[in-house]
């Protein structure tokens, strides 16, 4: 993030959401109608900071809400997202904000996970960490090419680097073979097996080669007979 | 959290891996074996942190390494995790760590969702957060009911608070009404209403009252109807 501020490719603003309160003591927040715990944000000082950031951008910017009801953020809405001037990440706190703001002036409702957090600051930080990586000039060569690892839908095989031995744990021969076919099996191997282990779930028949197909066969076969 | 460590329910500390690298020049990366995009984190520099901080505490801590690769984090896996005494959050840089670190010290991979960020730290900061809500002592009165709405298994109902107009926005009526059958009923079905659109994936019957499967139910007859 650092480099793609300097290099001028990104750029960050935050916007504190009390300043644009009319209440003396800059609240932001009431009981919600129709009772309940927690207290909500009101809809005024979100949308007078909104217009207030419309105005500077000289033109309507994407508003994303950061909450647990939202759509799941991933690695494809990061694209999708790169390709937009402006965005604005709304981030709630308490229990919620008023429905009209998020009806009135957001986009997007977004989530980064199935889980609680105090507020929508981290997943914006998430959102902006990952996005950026997407804008051209923000990574470095080495760093993009990573990227594409990503994209065959399969979690990364083990990684190993210098020494070749650590307390007694060397690094798997294949590796120092210098054989590239033979590391290039053994690595989607690796990752088709620690997918179908740990997340099914993304396993995508479709991305995969017939050669990928042929080891998930086999994989899968070396499952059963050990049950 | 600024709460909870107030109170003397929880702290944290950061430790800088650098700092036990042996190399002069604090490096604690190398090229990866068997080629490939990227640089890979040293197993040695990760032990050294990791003896150091379990010298510290006295007793070996639960050690969690953030990766795209780990099991996915859950409300549940916070509930989970704070009951520990002790957790080391290891976060990777680059292409990732030696495999052999994750073999010596890790106790479980964690992922906060599918997508590609620069580092562990946000995701280490998500994990604390998250975790931190569960500790007894950390959350208010209020905010601790709050849990229980997730714990259904459904995405929240819509929050509404004062002015009751707002631009021509109306607060739903039925909110206003003080029936809390009537509340009740109408906030279970938009919850039920935005889960079946957004996440039918989390949707859990089991978790459901009679009550609930007969408004989700009509939910599914006029979705039919309406196509």
């Amino acid at each position: 993030m650092k480099r793609g501020t300097e290099k001028g490719e990104i750029s960050y603003k935050c916007w504190n959401i009390r300043d644009y309160s009319k209440n003396k003591h800059r609240k932001v927040d009431d009981y919600p109608y129709g009772g309940g715990a927690g207290m909500v944000m009101t809809v005024d000082p979100i949308v007078s900071c909104y217009n207030h950031i419309k105005e500077a951008v000289f033109k309507k910017p994407k508003v994303i809400y950061l909450t647990p009801k939202g759509e799941k953020f991933t690695n494809e809405m990061a694209v999708e997202l790169s390709k937009e001037d402006d965005l604005v990440l709304l981030c709630g706190h308490y229990e919620g904000i008023d429905q009209r703001a998020i009806d009135m002036i957001v986009d997007k409702e977004v989530s980064i996970g199935d889980y609680v957090l105090t507020g929508g600051e981290l997943p914006a930080l998430v959102l902006i960490d990952s996005i950026s990586r997407h804008v051209k000039g923000v990574l470095g060569d080495d760093d993009s090419l990573d990227e594409e690892s990503f994209s065959d839908g399969l979690l990364e095989y083990p990684h190993y680097t210098r020494p070749a031995e650590y307390e007694g744990l060397k690094v798997p021969e294949v590796l120092l073979s210098g054989n590239h076919k033979h590391i290039n099996e053994y690595r989607k191997t690796e990752s088709l097996k620690l997918t179908l282990e740990r997340r099914p779930d993304i396993l995508d028949i479709s991305k995969l080669s017939k050669e990928d197909i042929k080891i998930l066969e086999k994989l899968k076969n070396i499952d059963k007979q050990s049950k």
